[in-house]
């Protein structure tokens, strides 16, 4: 069987998460990058810039121009929303699928691009989070969660973090609660004799945080049953996490002739 | 929503898992426990009976004779293979769906078995393992090891076990197999400078086994990604483990009309 | 080397832990079980008594009596504070080392108890706990803590309890504070968006307190430190976790002529 | 209560390691950098280096210049055996305390360097490993198999590692075989299905080697008593561990007079 090479262009390829997909497109057999969109350096190749790859991939600045000089099948997107949603748009018009990992798209942006997509029956991946063990464990507590309603939910990060709980596990808990049965956990004459012990509410559950240096990004999902209990854990040491769940996305894009928002759905 | 009651027959009442089975079924608001099969003890009623529950339930000798006397819909059966398929047979005579929870049965029983549960449009359940935690455990390994080939599982039991690894492990091994794609795994020049250092080796994956005492029974599935790591744990502390796992089958069995092989098979 | 053999009486013998004392004793070789204290059965021996090891060791009622015609070396007390000062008092004035395992004595019963105890030279054990492994996490959280002061406490214990934290994890961080720099963790613009999810504060220390069905009695204490963290955990199954700081006690009770209070205190 | 000042000189200011020491050094309030020594820059200051913190210290070749040009209290080599023991010739010779991170030096090595040292009465600390946490885990393992002689070690770490196990975890062993009282662990008919289930085997004790990607360096010591079990573990992300060790070392090697071996010797 031969596997057909997937044409691959990359926008912010200088960025931190665009010189990881440079690296992670590049050394993918089956993957050929043939563009790299850039703010500069448009005329140089890659092999010309400090800290890359060493290959002849051309560099543009003109995502049109990109698109009209070279073959592209998939368009790799890790800039924001501002310009995710341009570069998408762009892509559809040249007939390339693209796979966009950003948190802020509204939902009008999604619905709109989601027409588009259909229209010409472009496959098109959005993703808030391409770390796949995060999106496997979400899945799996949800699932699990129809089972063993019982749920806390422990997630740890290095203690410069601003945020407490953490977006990942606030996710974790709405997707679980779309499928449990309410329901009010622990004792009903529990005493919390120091406030704060039992962590915070979420329908019943509960979720901690805990923040100390040595952490990067961790979530564990405890579940207990009648004597005994499950537990979905992960642990992401940096942004290289996400490579593989991009990786999935530009073989799956394209098969799909729609926009799949979330890489959660298109997990079996 | 009226739920209706399920009306519930436990063979080997006086047993470990039986007693147990008892318990479940008894706190169980949609469930009626309707008659308590024994070797002995025909005429009188649990509420005879020292530790179990104070309810007048009927103890019979003969599983014909109950079905007779006593309008059942589920057989609760936790005996042995050798039983276990004579009273699905009887089970099947009076129109009562059996839940069996039993090892040992031969593909032969359980094809012959399955015949004529469909002949009789009547649901069945056989599980050799009713942990639901550890049903969820295997079955989110097998989803995970598709996009996470790289496992290791790591078994832990008390130290009196005697065999090594468990049937928890090579069974949750097999399961992953069926869907990963075969390789070896860690780095090709490795020197295992202790032997035994590195585990069993069960087609590329790694298998290792804790033994020692203040352990019960536990178990974790360990994938690893670039950058990341994806853990799935199960622990049980004792026999009524297997409880939500009898309780969830009893409500399943009802809505079916064929016999399904493993609780994996009735987990969504 | 011939070991001495340790001449063994037990008040309790057929309550919870007492029985657990009396499989202990009567399994350790260099222990003999002379006497059993109970509220009844005076002139039977254990062996009359259904569920007791079958050996031929006397029942007392009353403690006097049992010191006057026995040889006794050490008392196990698993009692209560009540019953304990006054079973303490008595053997020392037998001259029989007293191992007493309760939380509610005062700092006046101690006070007063230690003074008889250094008037006669007996050996003397008070331990509010005697599960090994919890003791060796508190110590081993105070001597990490010198060196890792950034610290959390996750305890972790089955859904009935009722209070929260646990005596444990607050006698883990008043240990913690006597060693450790006060200092407030995290970041301190930081922002908690669900109450509670930062834990309990406990002088810049943070515990989280998680209640599930099929949890036991666990505790783990996080350290954080530049690029690491370190874990100290403890697990506990049953009453049955209690019996090796029992044994240890006795054992080095004989060595001392004085009481001490706290397991942590006879380790090194 | 004023803090002294600690002047320090660090070796391979540029190397990996070296750099590291250089950020933890001048982002300590009460130490100072006041010599940099490198194998070219003669000349230069930090300041003038890329990747170097923004400071005005002085960049010297010879080791016995920058010493004689600067007054200088402890010096910090990161290096290789081959150098470093020069170098700690050299820092006893001009009264400067050596602080040493390497895995090399032969026994006669430390030998002649701990005569020197007692000669000059000058305080010195080498020690193969600065990860504190790892330091930690190791003693508290020994000191624990004391009273929970039933041990497993699970080492974790990258699939590309070469070794197995780790030198940590066969050091862990051997520091715990020092107080353990030696036994087989197990069952005594225990069968092993799948050679190496049971791990490699040192003094009775199992060693477990898990490789995958996405761990770094990890390291778990079990150990199971009656009816509990205690778990210690180190987890490392990246060479900063070492860091808090190294400034442990440079504050505690102004207060001695002597040479020390190993990080786990200054902690209390």
């Amino acid at each position: 069987m031969t596997e057909t090479v997937i044409k691959v262009a990359i926008t912010g390829a200088r960025g931190k998460m665009g010189s990881e997909a440079v690296r992670m497109v590049t050394s993918t057999p089956h993957f050929q990058l043939v563009a790299a969109i850039d703010t500069k350096n448009e005329g140089k190749t890659l092999a010309d810039l400090e800290g890359m790859p060493n290959v002849e991939v051309p560099i543009y600045v003109d995502l049109h121009k990109a698109f009209s000089e070279q073959e592209v099948d998939v368009l790799i997107d890790l800039t924001n929303p501002k310009f995710g949603r341009k570069h998408m748009e762009i892509a559809f018009e040249h007939g390339v699928r693209p796979v966009v990992g950003t948190t802020g798209f509204t939902e009008d942006d999604i619905k709109e691009l989601s027409q588009i997509a259909e229209e010409r029956s472009l496959g098109a991946i959005i993703a808030p989070n391409f770390a796949i063990g995060a999106i496997l464990m979400m899945k799996f507590s949800q699932m699990a969660a129809r089972y063993m309603p019982d749920v806390e939910i422990i997630e740890m990060h290095h203690d410069r973090k601003l945020d407490a709980p953490s977006g990942t596990a606030v996710k974790t808990a709405q997707m679980i609660s779309q499928v449990r049965e309410p329901k009010q956990q622990g004792n009903p004459d529990e005493k919390e004799e120091l406030m704060g012990a039992k962590g915070a509410e979420f329908q019943g559950m509960r979720i901690h945080s805990v923040r100390l240096p040595g952490l990067v990004a961790h979530q564990e999902v405890l579940f207990g049953g009648v004597g005994q209990t499950l537990t979905i854990r992960h642990d992401s040491i940096d942004r290289t996490s996400f490579m593989p769940g991009i990786k999935l996305a530009v073989e799956t894009v394209m098969k799909l002739d729609l926009l799949v928002y979330g890489l959660e759905n298109i997990i079996e």
